[in-house]
Order: C-alpha cells, then sequence, then structure tokens
C-alpha cells in the first residue's frame, strides 16, 4: 500500500515531493485513495470540497469515529507529511478486521484536500472550507503563482467549483476525528517513545517587518552617510533568536524581499517576515513584542524607517480534552499495564485540519516519532518499527472509540 | 540641451531613470548625441562598439584630447551620472568657442556604450571592448533578463553585432582622455567645494557568500535543533560594517537569495554578496579577510557549511599623474590665485570608462559636487552653479590641453 504511493509526485533530482493541490500527481494520489476504498468494500465519496471519504457503515447514523490525514505535499516535502496518516488509517481499519472487531459506531476514513496550502498559499483549503472558516468568495480569489485561481485549477483537474463552501450536515455527522502525524520535531526521540498524543497546537502568527532605508552606491558612499536597512534587519534576526531562546518559544525569519537586491547598491527596503510560535498566547506576546522593540530601537539608529505588520495569526487550539483523555487512557492500558499512562502528550507548533476541525467537532492527533525531527524535507523519516506502533495505536483507539 | 535629455527613459513612477543599453531609450539619447554633435558642426562617428564621437579638427593628426561620459543609467537612476559629463562637454566646447579658443590638437567628446551594465550584468561593455579588457567571445555570451543576447540587443537596435572588438588604433590617436562626473559621495559637499580631481579608483571586488544549513519546519524544530544559515549570515553583515568602519573602508551586503525564502520554513541556503573596497589593496585584504573569518566562525558556531567565492575584483587604478597634476595646476590657478592649488583631489569606489581607459592612455577625472552624497538613484543631486563650475572647469582644463 505504501509503496505503491511513494513514486508519485517525487522529483527526481531533489527525492522530495511535489504533490500540489489538483495537479497531476494530486490526481495519482486521490485515484490511489479510491481504490483502497473500494478494494475494501468501503463507501466511496467526494465531498463538495475536494476531500476524499470511504464509509464502512451507514454515515446517515451519526456520532462517526472519523480518521485520515492528508496526501498532498509542500514543495519538496517528505514521504510521511500526510501520507503516513491515510495510510495507517487503512492499515489500522485492516488491523482492526483481523482482529475480528465489531463496529458500533460508523467508521470513516478522510482524505483532506489542500492541506499544505503550497499551491495557492493558503493552508487547509479542503477542512476550511468545510468548516466555513474560508468563504467561497475568499476561496475563489486563491492564485497560484501562475495566475491560476483555484476554481479554475479545480475545473481543470474535473472538479465543480461552484459547489465548494460550508458542510455543516456532513461535520455533524461526525462524533470524533483522530489524525495520526509524524511529528515534526524530536519531542518523541528525546523522550524515547514511539507515539505520543497532541495536547495543543501552539499559537502561531506571521509579522512582516518592512525596513526602509536610502538606496544609494555601495562603493561611494561613506559608512556615516548611509541609511542602510540590511544593519537593522541583521541585528534584528539575531534578537529574534535571543527572544526566543529566552521564552522557551520558537522565532524564525526564514523570507526576505530586498529592494534593489543589487550587488553594488545599499538596499532601499528590506522586508523581512517573522514566524513566531510559543506554548501560550503570553509568552508569544512577550516574544514579538521584544522583537518588535529592538527592531524599532535598531532601525532608529540607522536612520531606517520600520514598519510591523501582522500578516496572520492562529491562537492557541486546544484538542478535546475528554478524547484526549479517552487516548491517553487506551494507549496508556495498551502500552504499560502497571503505570497506567505512558503515552507522552505533546503541543505542536505546526497546523493541522485537526486543529481546523476542532472549532466545529471533538478532534485529537496521535504522533509517530521522527528521529531526524525534520519536517517539509526529504529528510523526515519514520521507522518501520515506529509506523507499525502507529497503526498498532491508531487501531487501538479507533477500538476504543467505535467498538465500545 | 540638458532639458532636452530630460525626459528620455525617465519613469513615471520612480522618477528614475531606466536607460539601457540597446533599448527605445537609449536610441533617443543617441540620437539626441548625434543632433548635438551635428548642430556644432562637429564630425560624428560612430565606432565598431557602439561608442559615440564627435569631432573637432583631424582625428588623424593623433595626439588629440577627448572628453565625455556615458548616457545610460541604472534602473531608476538620476538623472546626473553619466549625462552630466557628456552635456558638460558639449557645453564646455561652447565655452571655448565663446572665448575665441584657438584649438592646437584634434578635440572629440564621446558617448561611451552601456556603461552601467544595467542590462546585461557587465559595466563598462562599451571602453572594455575597445581597450580589448572584454573579448568578442564573452561579449557574445553576455545575455539580459529575458535571455536576449548582447548580439541580438545590439542587432535589434540596428547595429551589427559582428564588428564589435578591440579598436587600437582609434584609441592610439587619444594623447589624453577627460571625464567629468557627479560626485557619488559626500567629499566635496563636506569640503565645501564645487568640483574636484580623481587621484584614483579605490581596488574592489564582490565576493559571494554561501551559507549551507538545513531545511526545516519553522514552527517544529526545536532551536537547537536548528542549523539556519540566517542566523550567521545577520552576524555576518554586522561584522562586515564592523570591520569596514575599523579599516575606513566600505563593505556592503545588498543583494541576498534565500531558498526556499517560505516564511514558515527555516531556509537551507541563504547565499549574500559582499561588495566591498578600500583606498589601497592592503585595507581591502584586512577587510575582506576579517569578515570571512568572521563569518566562518558564525557558521560553525551554528552547524553551517560556508562557500566563500570572489565573484569579480578589480585592483587600484590611479590615474595618469602627469595629467592629473597638469589639471590641478589648471583648476588650482583659476579657483585661487594665491595659493595655487585649491582643488581637492580624492579617491573614488566607483568603476568608470576612464578607469577602463586608464590602461591604454592617459585619463584623468572631474568630481561635481553632490550635496545628497546619493547616487544610482533619482535622489543624486547637483545644484545649477555646481554644474556651471563643472563646466568652466572642464573648459580651463580643455583650454589648457588643446589649446596651449
Amino acid at each position: 500500500m505504501w509503496s505503491e504511493l511513494l513514486p508519485i509526485g517525487r522529483h527526481p533530482d531533489s527525492g522530495g515531493y511535489r504533490r500540489f493541490a489538483w495537479t497531476g500527481a494530486d490526481a495519482e494520489c486521490r485515484a490511489w485513495f479510491k481504490a483502497q476504498a473500494e478494494n475494501r468494500g468501503l463507501a466511496y465519496e467526494l465531498d463538495r470540497n475536494g476531500n476524499q471519504w470511504a464509509w464502512l457503515g451507514d454515515p446517515a447514523a451519526g456520532d462517526a469515529v472519523v480518521t485520515g490525514s492528508h496526501l498532498d505535499s509542500v514543495p519538496d516535502g517528505g514521504a510521511f507529511d500526510g501520507p503516513l496518516g491515510v495510510v495507517s488509517s487503512f492499515a489500522a481499519l485492516d488491523e482492526l478486521r483481523g482482529r475480528g472487531a465489531e463496529f458500533t459506531r460508523p467508521l470513516a476514513i478522510v482524505n483532506f484536500g489542500d492541506e499544505e496550502g503550497a499551491r495557492f498559499g493558503l493552508a487547509c483549503v479542503g477542512s476550511r472550507l468545510a468548516a466555513g472558516q474560508l468563504t467561497v468568495e475568499q476561496a475563489h480569489r486563491l492564485t497560484d503563482g501562475d495566475g491560476v485561481t483555484l476554481p479554475q485549477a479545480m475545473a481543470a483537474a474535473g472538479y465543480d467549483a461552484d459547489a465548494i463552501g460550508p458542510d455543516p450536515e456532513r461535520l455533524a455527522r461526525i462524533g470524533a476525528f483522530v489524525e495520526l502525524h509524524v511529528e515534526q520535531g524530536r519531542a518523541l526521540d528525546l523522550s524515547g517513545d514511539r507515539v505520543g498524543i497532541a495536547s495543543a497546537i501552539w499559537p502561531h502568527g506571521r509579522w512582516r517587518f518592512d525596513f526602509r532605508g536610502e538606496a544609494n552606491h555601495a562603493g561611494t558612499t561613506r559608512l556615516v552617510d548611509r541609511r542602510d536597512p540590511m544593519l537593522s534587519y541583521a541585528e534584528t534576526v539575531l534578537a529574534a533568536r535571543r527572544e526566543a531562546q529566552l521564552a522557551g518559544a520558537v522565532a524564525t525569519f526564514g523570507k526576505i524581499a530586498v529592494e534593489p537586491n543589487g550587488v553594488n547598491a545599499i538596499p532601499s527596503l528590506v522586508r523581512g517576515w517573522l514566524d513566531s510560535r510559543a506554548a501560550d498566547q503570553d509568552t508569544l506576546d512577550t516574544v514579538v513584542t521584544g522583537v518588535e522593540k529592538a527592531a524599532r530601537e535598531y532601525a532608529e539608529a540607522h536612520g531606517v524607517d520600520l514598519d510591523v505588520v501582522r500578516e496572520s495569526f492562529t491562537p492557541v487550539v486546544e484538542f478535546d480534552h475528554a478524547l484526549r483523555d479517552e487516548l491517553a487512557r487506551v494507549l496508556g492500558k495498551t502500552n504499560d499495564q502497571d503505570t497506567g499512562l505512558r503515552v507522552p502528550v505533546l503541543g505542536t507548533g505546526a497546523g493541522h485540519d485537526a486543529g481546523i476541525l476542532s472549532g466545529s467537532i471533538p478532534t485529537a492527533m496521535l504522533f509517530v516519532r521522527n528521529p531526524t525531527g525534520v519536517s517539509h524535507s526529504p529528510a523526515e523519516f519514520a521507522a518501520e518499527d515506529d509506523c507499525v506502533a502507529g497503526v498498532t495505536a491508531l487501531a487501538d483507539v479507533l477500538e476504543g472509540l467505535a467498538c465500545r
């Protein structure tokens, strides 16, 4: 099952995956999902927002248990982010059938469309549309790097973009959603555990820092006459690292745009984007306020103007406590019958469909150990033993929820 | 004369000039030059490398005195860099004719093609070709941002690219070349002088710093697990400023390229270009060695790999001492009859056609005060009084050289 997915959308040079929404690679992944559903006698369903579902039992019965993830990727992403959750869902169902489990609730496996947002710049489009967190008008305005709109891309892939929109009836059928995902960090590797449970998605945001100085000749302008915004930018990059370290948070300047960006020109504009996340809102505020204050001092010292714009912000997402405790109880019993609870509960700095849906239905997440800690890169990894442990844990969880 | 040139190639949004080699704006500037020559009864000549000449007297007589500059611009450049030298040359000739000067040597005014290198990335193409400092093969490989080669661009503008190449016969006719240019710095403004003489062009070079780390998720990767090349880059930007300040040189990081350049991605690669210049070779070596040593330490501390490549280098260009002294004598007498010498002699960090030609013929440069010190920007400026002083100085120099 895993081996059939592996070659799809893999770039021969980078070894990374380029499975972008509504492209050929995406269509191949979707065909794979449909075949997996049909091979198992599951009822295949495509919803109005392009999310794929595979049902065991009657969806209309309500209070369904749903598991799954996504099959699309970031540019040159790894093999596990997304697909591990979908493949593990099918494998967990196989395992439960092997155990002779009897289902008392409907069960579904889902592949959410366009989770990574690699093509249109917005993550979790499929789940956002379903949950009403992205309006149809906003979705119609999404455009890829070639100027193709989301509706055009969907139409080109043979889908009906006129149908997209909120899907409360479908979400109302679901009693619990559990997403299994490769860990995007090294917490499990450091604690020595194969599987963990998510507590919350950290609050996170993006801030744009525009440092405006004065373009000038790099060879003839005396240092004292310069208003060089690259210097304030550099100082701010280092301040962000310092503030994050002090607060136990993360802060990153990973994207930059410079004008005129010439070797022999002092820049007129250096635009840097800060991505920062922390375990709680207060800590995040402390970091961002500290970085902005430092940046303003540096800018003033260099005669540079600074504008800071918050481009996006997502508050903390606490996963459903009852569902989380239920997962901990099931997995604790499974892993260690004496202590009762041995599965670590950890926060995460990454967004997920489970985070989007947590506003509408009870959701939970399982993480599988990633020894490299690397994410969104071909170096992302999970060992086979750990993947098997993930499938077993997911099967246990689904059995506890849907077969009680 | 000045007012006819002003609107050509001026961008309505930026107010800056976009007069790139072999474009329509360039053709308009060239037509203006030809008309100025013809209006004055000068013999117009286009050489094999696209440089324009306007002759008074017989070129074949030899030992000619030549003045001029260039009419092309950097992207969104100012009105003075280049055109001030050409316009002042025609104005100085008018002034000399008004004085009733009698010429004992042939005199020419020149407009060198593609001085700024804005389109093909190499500066001083017209003078380099003539002086044999750029081979025909190298010139044929030059390509603009749209993939158009230099020969294609020349052909599209109606010129014969097969003819380009070294032009020693033409250079052998010239006994002295004097280029007037707006100052690209504030030395004259600070000393309170309208006009200065160039001593030398500082040695300068460009070095590419490739910091290679590891791409990773900005939200989920612990700070201690990161190999973030943006941090080493930022530290190196600040080190460059510090080293330049200590040495009395200039150093600039004005161009950067980041991969993957995503807001939520720790970069895998940060490529920064260092431009550094100093009054002498030893000082420049001290600065660049210091920056590179610091960069290697920062990179190692962050687990980042560093490659440093020198992409270009130009040693110091000393202008002809005899010609320089002659200029100082003429202008010193003019400006202040008591002290004998009041015109400041200053080095410059910028390259010029006069620098290229100094390897073949005696060359000198005059600078006109620029109160903003700004260059390669619409904020570049010279007051009308100072421009007139520049024309007078150039006329004095030409009279001293060609009418003795």
